[in-house]
């Protein structure tokens, strides 16, 4: 075989739904390059370990998370893209629950914290072009599967699905339309409990229908709400 | 960095729709390991280039093909998918219209040649999961953006383009609603010019919109057919 020096990575892009907007998980880099500059967890792989084992591993090292959904995203090489040697990058995208987590800093990282999509720091390396696809992933998603059963606290108003549903499409929506939509899959379950939201009447909580939230995860939907 | 010898490579699904079928291009391995076996063209990435350089390359190299269309599809890197080093493969999704490319082995290939994708032969490594990956793809795709641009001919019969949908989709259609569903995006023009299909009489020719197709690829639309 050729010689190559080529080092691979994994990188992870995980969202969560935390005060009301939607997050993203960063580390402070505890090492050179970038060191103390804000970045997504990630190292190098083992040897003897997957991808997916070599990006659970790194994230619960450096952030103590542990994912509660994790799908590949797209794998990033371009030649200059690491200052040291040639680094790719196949990144992942991890959907978790922030309130199950506690998190915490350790090994290359000296700090974390979740940071709302839209109020980001400067990141490391090319991390706001991985960020930035693995939005357009989320978005497209969304009109194809149903989503926020990983990212929403298992109970959670409308408005938390709603407000969800607009910040990852980055646009209003018809309340009135999307709540016809969503219903029409029978993805949510109206329970009897209620909660008061801000300075309006109490409004009732939801849950998903797990049974036909994973059969249209699996089989798929067309979500074309504009 | 900590030491760590994986090697990177990039494979290449390529697609072209020939002789009224979707065909998959394949190369016969004239290198260990899996000599003589049949398998999807690719190899090492080279320090200097990028990912999409490689695969470029390397397809021509090993077919004489040029993609008319290339994404990125999925990074395979199971530890013992090469039974030699560890080999990550950052896998491509690539459409070619068979007719503008005359095929011919060189370099690690001592053969090349189009299979019908009912009629694939085994694979060498895991390349029958980068081409079921691939074909998950394509079904995908043609949900939420127009396909046939890249691989049919200039112009063709409007049942090459019902064929193709069906082929990709793995089941029959109802042809009327296709008809009206595929019409209603305007990306098809009817031509003048009339061939004749088998025994049934002469039928028209189409080709595709370029503007609207382009614009289409780049918004998407939603093509939800049963």
């Amino acid at each position: 075989m050729i010689r190559q020096n080529i080092k691979v990575a994994v990188d992870a892009v995980v969202f969560g739904y935390k005060d009301k907007s939607l997050n993203v998980l960063l580390i402070k880099r505890d090492i050179e390059p970038f060191k103390d500059s804000w970045a997504l967890p990630g190292g190098l792989v083992l040897e003897n370990e997957s991808l997916e084992e070599a990006v659970m591993r790194e994230l619960k090292e450096e952030t103590n998370v542990t994912a509660d959904y994790l799908e590949q995203l797209y794998s990033f090489g371009a030649v200059k893209r690491d200052p040291r040697n040639r680094v790719i990058s196949i990144t992942y995208f991890a959907l978790v629950k922030p309130e199950h987590h506690k998190i915490k800093a350790d090994t290359d990282a000296n700090d974390v914290a979740w940071f709302p999509i839209q109020e980001l720091p400067e990141l490391a390396f090319d991390h706001h072009m991985i960020l930035e696809q693995a939005k357009k992933r989320l978005k497209n998603k969304l009109t194809y599967e149903p989503i926020g059963f990983d990212l929403l606290d298992d109970k959670f108003l409308f408005s938390d699905l709603e407000k969800l549903y607009m910040t990852i499409l980055e646009k209003e929506i018809d309340r009135r339309n999307f709540r016809k939509k969503i219903l029409s899959f029978d993805i949510l379950e109206e329970l009897d409990e209620k909660v008061s939201e801000g300075r309006g009447r109490p409004a009732n909580l939801f849950q998903f229908n797990k049974k036909q939230y994973f059969k249209h995860q699996k089989e798929g939907f067309i979500f074309d709400i504009k």
